[in-house]
């Protein structure tokens, strides 16, 4: 392991974590994403496609996270600072005194995402909580992969791997375009699309047996997805108490996903 | 409507809504609780059990909620300040503008509880937003009401009530005591209690008929419900993926609610 001692928290060496709530909040352009906490890095060097380029931690937590650092790859630098000086980084307290940057390389290919048998399609989801559920649940229920469309946040947002219980680093996804060229894409490779919507003239979810490749197309809470995409895919809704037809987009999702992994085969078994 | 301007924020009057955010934290030992925007505000109005004490409205929203305010009951003081001053007393920015404060007052019966034919059973729920998850399902999927131990958070937090889009205020519920003790009341009450696990031993949901009575109960995130009260209920768990058991306990509920409901005879009819 690569173990560096930094005490300057001018450092240059320690750039990409320099105030990473206001970079959360502007975006990176660089490529580049931070996870933080022991269970999030560890997904990160166990399972991930992603390649690491540092890792970041607190002086007092090197030797009980020494099993994990071990797996840390070769030439791949541990920076080691006193607590303060991380906090003083970070422009605010890293309590879990773990952290570490990675690269986003090149995404997964649309071929390959078409593969799987379930995926999740989201349609201008902003929320951070609620891409990072989405991905918690598309792991859960076994869904091969997600596809979002350029309006949803980035899944690899801190707040977003860590609300994922770090799905985000390893279930493969696309960010791209718009939605409208995803569903062409799912159409024609052979993918039933499955349009949430409360419409009540959609099907009810819990009577439909689900396709061999089905696509579950969430769309933005408040105004759901547009009557256009709508119209395009197959409407689902799921069944509600009167008076009562909003449930998080994110619970949605994880419905109706189960609804697919109980219905396949390996739940059937 | 009992309109009164308010230009000093030390206006005894105002003591309920004095540093909101602290006395979140610190829970309110006086029977109040507070509301927060415009949404809320309507259904603590319209269709929620609890007394309301006081409306505080910023200047620059008397006009455009006029015709919600001319609903606040006969002898209820609408105070109304510059957003600053409202910024002052709440101790921090009040961007909706909108505050209420109501009265707690008597509990639900739990013989009133126990009428309903869903019930949700939290144990230990301690996040807020979970638990204000957990009502808008229970809303969602017509459970009849909550009951929450005492190690579960307040429903009437302010982030609960929001979470819980409001549901909160309307949907009958009880906190009180031990879950062990709210076993024993369901089962005497005829109830089927599913434990939801993810133990493997557990039968799962989706091949599950519901009874007339049945009442879910999830447990705390991360160490889940004890063994204890598992073993005393009928242990259920949820068909995932290998290797990935874990989603978060609000989305759990809604998944075995969504199940019931749609199982029930409104949704088959």
């Amino acid at each position: 392991m690569s173990k560096i001692e930094i005490s300057d928290p001018e450092d240059p060496r320690l750039a990409p974590y320099v105030s990473i709530r206001e970079r959360d909040l502007t975006g990176r352009s660089d490529g580049r994403f931070i996870v933080e906490g022991k269970v999030t890095l560890a997904i990160l060097l166990e399972r991930s496609r992603f390649e690491i380029e540092s890792v970041f931690i607190g002086r007092s937590r090197v030797e009980p996270l020494a099993e994990m650092l071990a797996q840390v790859p070769e030439g791949v630098p541990v920076y080691v600072a006193p607590q303060d000086v991380m906090d003083q980084v970070a422009g605010f307290p890293i309590h879990r005194g773990v952290l570490a940057c990675a690269h986003k390389g090149q995404p997964v290919g649309v071929e390959k995402l078409l593969e799987a048998e379930t995926l999740l399609v989201l349609n201008g989801i902003s929320n951070h909580d609620n891409v990072g559920a989405a991905f918690r649940n598309a792991a859960a229920f076994g869904a091969g992969g997600v596809l979002l469309d350029e309006q949803s946040c980035d899944p690899l947002y801190r707040k977003s791997i860590r609300v994922s219980a770090g799905a985000a680093l390893w279930l493969p996804y696309l960010q791209s375009g718009q939605c409208d060229d995803h569903v062409s894409w799912l159409e024609n490779a052979g993918f039933d699309v499955w349009a949430m919507t409360p419409r009540t003239t959609a099907e009810e979810l819990h009577r439909l047996e689900p396709a061999t490749k089905t696509a579950i197309l969430l769309g933005p809470e408040g105004p759901g997805l547009s009557d256009a995409l709508i119209d395009r895919c197959r409407p689902v809704r799921i069944a509600m108490a009167g008076g009562f037809d909003s449930i998080n987009v994110a619970t949605a999702g994880a419905i109706a996903l189960a609804h697919c992994h109980a219905s396949s085969g390996s739940a059937k078994a």
